[in-house]
Formats: structure tokens, C-alpha cells, sequence
């Protein structure tokens, strides 16, 4: 299928220089708001319940991510997404480490029930969410990235968004549709992050791209491109994370396009 | 006007390590105390209720900033306020954000009304806590760097304080005296929080040089020149970053005497 | 004595990648972690009392530091400290900042009279818990190095547990049995959380290697290595924090041990 192309959304991207609010984890604040300001965007973090609503208000995007949860936070997010869906703001959902408690389970299921425009998680995150929809279908895959397709697949319909399952290929479906994403390297799993950092940069980009799929599969192959360019000459995770950064900043249009690995799946 | 010398500054907060009490945001967390480290300061962060007059009763400046506010950290924030004032302890306020929601304003209003002996704040955020000031003396210039100007004097006159109102050249005035600081580099804005660092080296060279115009003026050259070194070359942002860093720690007195660029105003 | 390999505890370490629970400061958040990944292991940062003792329940190995506390962090600490000793799970407490306020005293004390595992703090931290012991004991070294030493012991003695006071050697015991770890650079003085960063890689040790007093030096001999590595040609701070994270991922256990300083004390 047509996806657009993730030059343009790049191209969009640094022209508009969108607000995105984000409601993150402490060990991502630093990478996180140095990935969308390598890359383009307009970071603002900001927790309080007392103003959370207006930074949604003038906001371009809003990115959820649970990995460092404490009560106060969770009612904060879950204002802000409600915030964002009144106004019909796009926001995407970070999952971080659902699955390995209850408390966790709770606070994600209640942010899915607000229906973010788009989750993305690495398998396990997607289909610990997915959990009760895959096994009401009887899915019993036997590979871990046939099980992630389905349970992204699954999520993606019982919620009506779309969904991104990352590894070493990134599936993105809305349900109906899919995209596969074949950039990346190993080493960026060597730096903390890295993950949430993406989906951040999911959210700058559905600020400029109307299509939630497309904008989806656009910010993993930025990503993904720049962690190839940053792995060049296998360094190690510091160094890494160094020119990751370098990348983000310094890629263009062109160079994405030729790069990127988005196909339909 | 003569303004010291940022160098014989430098050497008495290398001599001196003075230990500067930091309440910020979880951004600025890392690269603040690294930039305060690299300089020669000895950075504490703290902000429980329950300790801060402690830390504030054996540090060398306190620095306060509100990037990422909630009530109980707004707590804190007033309490080593109050406490820096009844001690005469020197400290500096960073008011990220402001005017972009009314809890921010709010924060900002109460903690400029305990008189910080310095503002440090981008154009934007000079201008909007002395909209009040300026809008009753009909300012109404029409280049944003006579408005932040006039801004930071209208704001300086009004609280008995010194503003550094920072951007492509830094205008830092106690309403009276005003000097110009025109070292930096874009680059420093593609890295999130130098700001907030800028912020806190304003509060270590509070601690050794008690004439406030004086020590905010040779932070900003100070950092503004280990800017210009990060960027030498033209690197990303995560390159530019590290070499920030390795600037703060190599300046010499000589070199930065050279390079800083400090004028009357 | 024999004090097994650092080598062998490091295979162990890479072979396994335990699942490492913090409960940390906001300063180390983004350098503990990445330090633990680097060098193999699986971080995990969770402070909800909601799930601190599910996380217990699944990790390797708890390390609580008490850099940024505050009342709700505080409650977490201990419940977490409380679920590992009822799981027999090893835990490492970093004392950050010990003796500067009255609070951060108490909150010392209650945690260490839950019985770390390993206690790892500069010499004047390791001073500070110890007072009592040393002081009851009459000791009066003269030499900062001797101090160090001589409340390591009394408090290890104390306590029943294994203390770390790190510094230009680090002195390892549990209040029978001492070693020395002779490795590291002063470079690493000038990054901020190394010391942090090393208790994690402490407690990463804690969940490999039964013995504590050597999990602990194996450990020390790690970072210091790796300091030694990160400072090669005398970089800069920021320089060296990209090595540093490098040669944590790149050392291998040959030239761990060919370089390791670990003995008798």
C-alpha cells in the first residue's frame, strides 16, 4: 500500500517543529527529550495534575509512558489522556514493562481504555496487553515474532488504534492494515531507553501526519535508520548513544529514503 | 563599567568547590550536576520538605528551577526559598515554562515575590513574568531583543534583582547596570537543559563573587565559551554535548578571559 | 585468601543477566542504568509501594540509594528491603549524602537496621553510620584512610553485613574477612553517580555470586577497571563517560583479571 513517505514526514516534522507533551519515565526524561529535539520537535515534560490539561491544550502530540509509575503520576495521565481526547490531540502509549505486576497491568489497562492513537511496546509488552484478545482467538504461534504479529493484531482491533510491536523488525497494524519495518541494530538495546526515545518520536510525528499508521512506521524507520548509522563502525553503548543523537539531528530526507525498509506485511 | 573578571571568578569556584544546593527539574538532573561538576562546583540535589533547610544551611547558593513542577516539590521549593533569604544565602530561580500555563505562572509569581538575587530565563520566559511591569509602562518595541531588554529591566527594577534574559547574546542587568554577553553557539540549543545548566552555574559563581550582576554575567561567558568549543567543528547534538563538558573541565582562566566577550549594555 | 575470580563473576553476571531492581536517585537514573546494561545485567527502576514487592519478587537483586529522597520514596525503600529479606534476596544500600541533614540520617539508620547485604558509601558516608560503633570503640586514627577502614569494620561488624568504603582503594569487608581493591582513575570523581552506578553493578554481583565480600570486590574491581580504561589519553568528563560505558561493554574477563587489584586487607 501507499504509506506516504517518511522524508516527508521528516521534511514536516522540522518545519512545524511541534509541541510534544510527555508524560514519561525518569530514566528517559534525558534521552527522550534529547531524541525529539535531535530530531526536530519541541519537547516539554510536565506531570502536574494542576497544568497537565493545559499542556495538552498546546500540545501537537502527547506521549504516555508508564516505566517509572507512582500514584500521583497515574492520575496525572490519565487527565492528560483524557485531555487529549477531548480535543482529538493524537497521543501514544508506552507500556513499559506491563506484565510484570499487577499494579502495572492496572495502570495500562485503564490508559488503553482511553484509546491512545497508538501503543507501541517490544513483544512481550504487546502481548502481555493483547493477552485476553489473542487467547480468546485460540492464537497458539510458536514463533515469538508470529505470536507479537498476532496479539499487535488483535490489540489493534478490540481497541481501535494502532499498534507497534518493535524487535528486529518493528510490525505496525491499525487492524486492518500492516507495515513492516526493517531498520535497526542490535546495539541499541545495549542503551536504556532507546525504546521509549521511539515512542516519543511516534508522537512527533502523528503531530504532522494525519494517518496514524503511516506516522507510526515513519518514526521506527527514523529511529531505526539512525541506530544503523550510530552502530556504523560497532562502537560501544556510549559511544553509541553519542552518535544516535549525531544521527538524529544530521539525517535528511534523501538519505531516510533511501535507508528505510517499510514494507507491507 | 568594570564587571571583575569572569577568570578570577573561575579560579575562586575552583579553589573554593562551593557546594550549590539544586531543587530542578528530573531533565536537567544529569546534565546539571555533570555541567556543575565539570566546572568545579559540588552539586547537591535535594528537595524533600523535611531536609532542604538542612542543605540550604551549609551550601553556597541554592538554585531553583520549575521545569517539571508538583505541589510537593512547589513545597520545597518556597521553604529553601525562605530559608536562603533568612540566611543571605545567594540564589538563582530558572522559571522554565513560564507563561505557558496558569499553574506555572502561579509557582513563578510566589517565588519571585521571595526576591531571588538572579532570574535566568530565555526571552519568552523574561517577558512573561514581567508582562505586568512592562504592560504598565506601555513597552512596545518591536524586536524581540529590545523587548526582552526592556523586559529584564522593567523586572529587575520591580523585584530588586538581577534577570539575565539568554539567547544569541545574553543581557543580564540589576536595573541600574546592565552588561551583554555575546558568547554561545546554536548548537547549545539542540541539547535539552543547558539552560537549566546555565542556570546552575550562575548559582556556583554566586558563591564566590558577591556582586550578583557581576557573577551571572561571567556564568553566561563561561558557558557560553565552552559552548563555542563544544562546537568546533560542527557536531550533532550528542557529540557537541560530551565536548561541552570537556570544556568545562579544561578552561583555563587565560583562554576564557580571551574568548569571553563581556560589554557594558 | 581466596576470593574466587572477578572473571568468573562477571561470565556469571553476562551469562545470567539478572534482573536488577533500583530504587534510586533521579541524578543516577540514566547512568545506573545504562551501567547496568552495558556491563550485562537487566535494570529495572520501580518506586510504586503499589509493586516494589512484586519487582522484589521477580529480580536478582535490590539496590536502594538514598540520593533524592522523600517521604513516599522513603516508604517504598523500606518495604522493598523488607520483601528482600523475607526472600532471602541480596541487597546493596548506597548511604548517598549520609550525615548532611537529620533526615537523611533517620532514613539511613532505618534502612540499615534492615540488614543490607552489602553497604557501599565514600569514607565520610561509611564514617557518618558509623559513628556510633567508632566512636563507642574510642578510635582515633589520624589518617582519613585508617578512619575509613576502622568504621568499615565496626560497622560491617555492627550491622553483620558486608561494607564498601570506595575511595583511592577501596576497602572491602564484613568485619572478618578484608580486601582491597586497588583500581580506578580520578576522573571518575568527576562524572556524577559513578558512585551510584558502581553500588548497581554491586548489587548486578550480589545476584550472581553467593559470597558478598567477593561479589562486592569483583564488583569494585569492574568499575575501576573500566574508570581505568574510560581515562586512557586523560580526557575529558564527558569523553570519559562515553569510554567508561564503552569498556564496561567491552572488557572481557582475561583482561578483567589481568588488570583487577584485588587483595588481601
Amino acid at each position: 500500500m501507499s504509506h506516504g513517505t517518511a522524508a516527508a514526514t521528516l521534511a514536516r516534522l522540522r518545519e512545524r517543529a511541534p509541541l510534544v507533551h510527555n508524560i514519561t519515565n525518569y530514566v528517559s526524561m534525558d534521552v527522550a527529550a534529547n531524541g525529539l529535539l535531535a530530531v526536530g520537535a519541541s519537547p516539554v515534560m510536565a506531570h502536574a495534575a494542576e497544568e497537565v490539561r493545559d499542556f495538552v491544550g498546546i500540545a501537537g502530540a502527547l506521549v504516555i509512558n508508564i516505566g517509572t509509575l507512582s500514584r500521583e503520576w497515574v492520575a496525572a495521565m490519565l487527565l492528560a489522556a483524557d485531555a487529549a481526547t477531548e480535543r482529538g490531540l493524537p497521543w501514544a502509549l508506552d507500556p513499559v514493562g506491563v506484565g510484570a505486576t499487577p499494579y502495572r497491568n492496572a495502570v495500562a489497562r485503564d490508559l488503553v481504555a482511553r484509546r491512545p492513537t497508538v501503543i507501541r511496546g517490544n513483544a512481550s509488552e504487546i502481548m502481555a496487553l493483547a493477552g485476553q484478545a489473542v487467547r480468546t482467538k485460540g492464537v497458539d504461534s510458536t514463533r515469538g515474532a508470529d505470536e507479537a504479529r498476532d496479539a499487535a493484531r488483535a490489540l489493534a482491533t478490540e481497541v481501535g488504534c494502532t499498534v507497534a510491536a518493535t524487535g528486529k523488525v518493528d510490525y505496525v497494524t491499525d487492524g486492518r492494515r500492516a507495515l513492516a519495518v526493517a531498520n535497526g541494530h542490535p546495539l541499541m538495546t545495549t542503551v536504556t531507553a532507546l525504546g521509549c526515545t521511539a515512542t516519543a518520536i511516534v508522537g512527533a510525528c502523528l503531530a504532522v501526519e494525519g494517518d496514524a499508521l503511516h506516522a507510526t512506521a515513519h518514526a521506527l524507520a527514523i529511529v531505526g535508520v539512525c541506530g544503523e548509522r550510530g552502530a556504523e563502525g560497532d562502537p560501544g553503548p556510549g559511544t553509541f548513544r553519542v552518535r544516535f543523537m549525531d544521527a538524529l539531528h544530521q539525517l535528511d530526507g534523501a538519505a531516510l529514503e533511501r535507508a528505510a525498509r517499510i514494507t507491507d506485511a
